[in-house]
């Protein structure tokens, strides 16, 4: 088949999730034409699978560099939340109640005295609490609990919120948003791309392009011939209603419990890679309410509501790629593993001043696309 | 409001599931004029939700009575679903590979001793298996298994598609099914009802009136100042989808394992006395999840379906309630408790006898609705 028509842009956003939504508004706000394509419906994958949480604390994230990153976009947050209401007319359920980190067992409890210690010296704020203390503070949690770090700063959103309101945000400033639209082809000409080109033969013109197709970034890399290691890591939650509303984010090892409007309390997460199927199992059912009841009794008599999984863009060193690589007019945006919703303002600050301005003053050699070589 | 219409036939059934579907269908094939009425959609509480095992043997159901009406509905059945599928033209997904039963204790290795060495001396067929003997049968069980009870006769149904099949007989049969239709009031004339009157005030009139409404007939007893000692019992279930077909019903305990088509399997089920609430909660789920791996640890890894809750109508005695009572033209056929898809034939035979011919050659004098008072 020919290809049959011809869109063009300054800037041609590929994956229409909240990473590449956050870069297409703010290039849109800095008076460029944007296209968005996204392969299914914008926002319908990992930007709304997700928790939401934006905790850079109480995990020991590698490099400084990157665990500094993380809690620069964290700080960048309430701006950026209150301005895609502000955009939109929407809440996007921004919620500033802190987290608390629980230990119920010796191992954890020697962890969350390590991060207190870490990170308390790099001047980040993390208030040790005893299980009285936990108590004390209204989230009826198991009496196993063995102590505590509640993390006044790590706050959360309602992604799914959130992500419907950029939604709202990049239409209200110009973006042009293409949903069933997965990218089949790209036409090079050296080191530039001319075009991409879709499945179903319409062609897309752009002056810049930026891939940020999270976890399938990897298969649309190989049509420009390059191998750029993202991988999908399966994630599966749960929403329950519960009697009463949990008053903040609580943690514990891999399980996290994230309240939601109406008495909602979303619960996950696995991590699994076990390819691109979104699949929600028994083993991992078991596991999150294990985990779930484990941290709070209480959530055994919540009411089930649903189970999902979503796909996370996981890379071999966890990190993110951001920037330009060896195509001259196609920066990345992708690879945000567990941290995608977290790490949007930054990376929306970050790719729209490297196009915008031609460099950005983040220090972002470290997530350099041609670092896999 | 005044009551605004008037519908007659020969026989009113207030209930639309299983139970009163089958009591319908039967009378219209005897040349009567049936209605059904059924506050919401026909078939779509208990019947839908049931496992459909048919499966009287290896329980210790009491009395001897009781335990013989459920092998004589089991008996009926090949015959039932045979005619409905016929009537309909729809497959009702009945199976006659048998159900194992398995002991992952020493408790319930025991009880099925005892079952098995009570059953056999009453003439039934029981197989007792080796754990060997199990794995021999290809349905990839727990290597914990102590032990087995295979019960070649113990059939089962695909009772969601059962139900749909039996409305369309019943259609085809000129039964009258009317959905939404909330009974509000009888109008009573000495111990006869004259007619009833459901919520939007319109009055059924009927020369006979049949109460099969499930868990909800006692609340609609209270019109008639009868008091009818049914309560909902709520069962959870899961649906997964499994890597390899189970080859027959497996249970252990309060837990089963169903196969349906297209691999899919069902895990029920939970008991709870809850009250009307159709609840599905973390506590549920788990213990159906525990109970099903523990018993087949494949399931671990089998796709999570859906997740439901139905209402079984118990009372207090666990025995249905049949036949006629104090009202001369009403008949009972409810509080049929964990056993209604299986007893639908032998109930709906006793009923159309009692209303066509006068009498019933089965015992019924155990299950009279007068035995509460």
């Amino acid at each position: 088949m020919a290809e049959h028509s011809s869109r063009a842009a300054d800037v041609l956003v590929i994956g229409g999730g909240i990473i590449g939504c956050s870069i297409a508004w703010r290039l849109a706000q800095a008076g460029m034409k944007v296209t968005v394509l996204d392969r299914a419906e914008p926002g319908g994958e990992a930007s709304s699978a997700a928790g939401g949480m934006l905790a850079p604390l109480g995990e020991m994230l590698e490099p400084r560099t990157f665990s500094e990153l993380c809690v620069a976009s964290r700080n960048l947050y309430p701006r950026f939340a209150a301005e895609i209401e502000e955009s939109s007319g929407h809440h996007a359920g921004y919620r500033s109640d802190g987290s608390l980190m629980v230990a119920l067992d010796e191992k954890i409890e020697r962890e969350l005295g390590e991060i207190q210690r870490v990170q308390t010296a790099q001047g980040y704020s993390l208030d040790p609490l005893t299980p009285g203390e936990i108590q004390g503070r209204g989230a009826d949690l198991s009496p196993h609990v063995r102590g505590g770090l509640f993390i006044p700063e790590d706050h959360w959103v309602d992604n799914e919120r959130l992500m419907r309101a950029l939604l709202i945000a990049c239409q209200r400033a110009g973006v042009r948003l293409e949903a069933g639209c997965a990218v089949h082809k790209f036409n090079l000409t050296g080191d530039r791309i001319d075009s991409v080109v879709e499945e179903n033969d319409t062609r897309y013109t752009a002056k810049t392009y930026v891939l940020a197709a999270g976890c399938w970034s990897g298969k649309i890399a190989e049509g420009l011939g390059i191998k750029v290691p993202v991988a999908p890591c399966c994630g599966q939650m749960m929403e329950f209603e519960v009697e009463r509303e949990l008053p903040f984010v609580v943690r514990s090892g891999m399980h996290y419990l994230v309240p939601r409007p109406g008495r909602r309390l979303l619960v996950g997460a696995t991590s699994e890679h076990t390819g691109f199927e979104k699949t929600v199992t028994a083993n991992g059912l078991l596991s999150l309410m294990e985990g779930a009841v484990r941290i709070a009794p209480m959530v055994g008599k919540a009411l089930f509501l649903r189970a999902w999984a979503g796909l996370r863009p996981d890379t071999v060193d966890h990190l993110p790629i951001l920037g330009y690589g060896e195509i001259e007019n196609l920066t990345f945006a992708t690879g945000h593993f567990r941290n995608g919703i977290l790490l949007a303002p930054v990376t929306a600050e970050i790719i729209a001043d490297l196009i915008v301005k031609g460099f950005t003053s983040r220090p972002i050699e470290v997530y350099r696309p041609t670092r896999f070589k």
